[in-house]
């Protein structure tokens, strides 16, 4: 799409040199044909380091868009990039796509259903009722169990199990909202990348990237009715007791454990080989390997175990 | 059904001019062709005030009856109104029902099931393996993903997207128990009805109300994994985010805001633009709009900040 | 498979008379032709008790092996079991069984996939995208509802009632990890039993047993989202409520009640008639029936509702 034309659509002002539009994307990964945006003035120190293209900004924050960035100002930036999120999403289904691969020794049943441009390993085992969406790519030896659903773009490992009733790459939960209370959808147009030897149990939900990718690292465990938003990291070997959610964009080290019904905010990063006890809420960044955790909000868990024997004299 | 059927069903006498009943409600619902039920002394003011055509109660319950209602005694009201709740269960599928109607540009994957009797809109999109049940219906616009499934008589409005594996319309939670503690399943008779611009995550649950409906309002958006129970009403705009619950018969007004994995009781009402904090415990009701909520129980966030800060001091 | 055989997979010596191993099983279930393991201390106790034909052993237990068991002497049993239940794990689908079996009245879904080697009873309504897997075995009388999965091996009374896209039968969360941190999956080679007269709500997930079965006792109500780990035993007329969690081999006696959002340690013992408040975390075994608890760590009911009052008071 020409940078014109994004003009046109969210009401912005252009008369520079017109010039093709690849894409959305964050300030620090958007490249010089992609649209960025600032929606938030804690963001506006990137904006000096940034390739965009061309970035979506409010009046109060054009005068920070400089290196030749083109900057469309609106007067609601996250609301004008939530509006412009659908015009690059691609088709749920293409069917101008190639009818997807599938390797040797994999058994498809045929009631499930591998959507054009798909590509499917060697020796996998793909289930009644799966779901595989366009241009997703599933490794060798993998299997997917009945009625799992992958979206479109995702990637799944080698080696995997993902278990019964299972969603990977349905959109984050992103919207604008606008002062009089109502909702835009901002299009998730990332992807989720399962990496190998990973096991997922089953009605789990793993988001999408609303740009980029969520990522499932190597050797990752993950249980029933777990949430994982849109743009996490979990790193190798980690363990996702049942029940347990976290919030967009937190990054966990290799090994994390996360007990059951236990939550973390979004944007976080966790350092590797931490444990979070069951229930635990996650209320900050943990920097120091090796630790235990409990509560909510969230402290270690020799003091958290203090506290429950303050809490039981109180009662006395 | 004749009355006297009833009367015999149920184990009640009944000896007054037999008519015929059109279904089972509340007190305040039920029309003068219907039947009622009291189980719970705090509906007895509701005897009062009823059309309904017949009533079943309790001994205890019999002279409080009037206004032409007959009175059906049996030895357990709500024992019986579960018996009952099966005569009028329609069939979960019916051969006999016109073939589904599809509107214009509306594309229904080959691998998915919509039911006799239902009916869908305009240019919406119908996924492999979901399942659209009887009597149902679908707006324009709407994009139903993989392995969803809509059980028979909801209502799905214009400009909706519902994820993968999410379930609308399942039975609400709710039976009788006996003294011996045995359950009776109440069928649960009523639908959801689901407006405009709506969107729901991936394996979520929404209940069919025992009467009438659930209500999901415009422009409400719903995260992955989340309960709704039966007979809830979402206010417009409303917002819950992944892993909250809500038990049945709640309403909320719009713009109310659940953090993840809050939850609510039933049978409460919430105001207007109330948000609850991730975590909270709502166990009232809300009167003032625009309040934050956290914790549980339920107490202002102000005062949930002072609380954590006591009980950091009590460590020390 | 040979005892030799097993030897040489997991790295361990052997020079005894061989035999066929028939299968795995816990030191207490083990019959003379199947092979168990110790990986902690605590169930050293039970060797002396076992039928066990074989049992793999750290050098530091080799010594209390007797009865005529063989001792496979490993350097890591726990990781050694794990490496060997992969060879006991039965295939997910098997060809060369027989057509499944359908009595008669029950009507399955011709979008419904039914495995070689199950059985379905009479008059039982099998819907849309059902599956039901290998020598699995339904009773009559049954609705199993669209999107729900029965793996393979799986057993559902008469009378049950199982709403859409929940999973019976998943892999419980098994694995051993390595001082690497690296896991290796335990085969979770047991089953399912569910027996007449069950309700189970939308998205709920039960997880198959490692060795023998997860048990859910006649006439139990499950609500939406609710997680039940491997090797559970719920009592007879149970009720758990929605998001409820369960985590691996608790047991619960008749007529337990979980409110939503509870939680339950693994191994625990809970009276009949015990009744858990919502969001309470059971942290230990109830022997006294009738009681009710609430909060986390778990306290009775009344001393939970003191604290509350406590905690107001420390905030005035």
């Amino acid at each position: 799409m020409k940078i014109s034309e994004i003009a046109s659509i969210i009401g912005a002002e252009f008369d520079g040199e017109d010039f093709e539009v690849t894409g959305m994307n964050t300030l620090k990964e958007a490249s010089n044909t992609e649209i960025s945006f600032v929606s938030n003035s804690k963001y506006i120190n990137d904006i000096k380091d940034t390739n965009a293209g061309a970035i979506i900004v409010d009046k109060s924050t054009k005068d920070y868009v400089q290196n030749g960035s083109v900057a469309l100002v609106v007067e609601f930036a996250y609301w004008q990039m939530a509006t412009l999120s659908k015009y690059f999403a691609p088709s749920i289904e293409d069917d101008t796509l190639a009818k997807a691969q599938i390797g040797e020794g994999t058994k498809v049943s045929s009631k499930a259903e591998v959507a054009n441009g798909a590509k499917i390993g060697k020796n996998c085992m793909i289930m009644a009722h799966v779901y595989i969406g366009a241009e997703s790519v599933i490794g060798d030896n993998t299997t997917i169990y009945p009625n799992v659903t992958v979206y479109r773009d995702c990637i799944v490992g080698n080696e995997c199990i993902i278990h019964a009733n299972t969603t990977i790459g349905s959109d984050g939960f992103g919207f604008a909202t606008s002062k009089l209370g109502e909702h835009r959808k901002i299009y998730q147009n990332g992807n989720v990348i399962i990496e190998d030897d990973v096991e997922i149990g089953s009605s789990t939900t793993i988001d999408r990237a609303v740009f980029g990718s969520t990522f499932i690292k190597k050797g990752v465990r993950i249980d029933n009715l777990v949430q994982i938003g849109h743009n996490c990291v979990l790193g190798e070997y980690s363990v996702i007791v049942a029940q347990a959610g976290i919030a967009g964009s937190t990054t966990f080290g290799r090994n994390v454990v996360m007990g059951g019904q236990s939550a973390s905010a979004g944007h976080l990063n966790i350092a590797p080989f931490t444990t979070f006890a069951a229930r635990s809420g996650i209320t900050k960044s943990i920097k120091q390997s090796g630790l235990t955790f409990a509560g909510f909000p969230l402290m270690e868990h020799r003091t958290w175990l203090r506290l429950q024997a303050k809490i039981a004299r109180l009662l006395k």
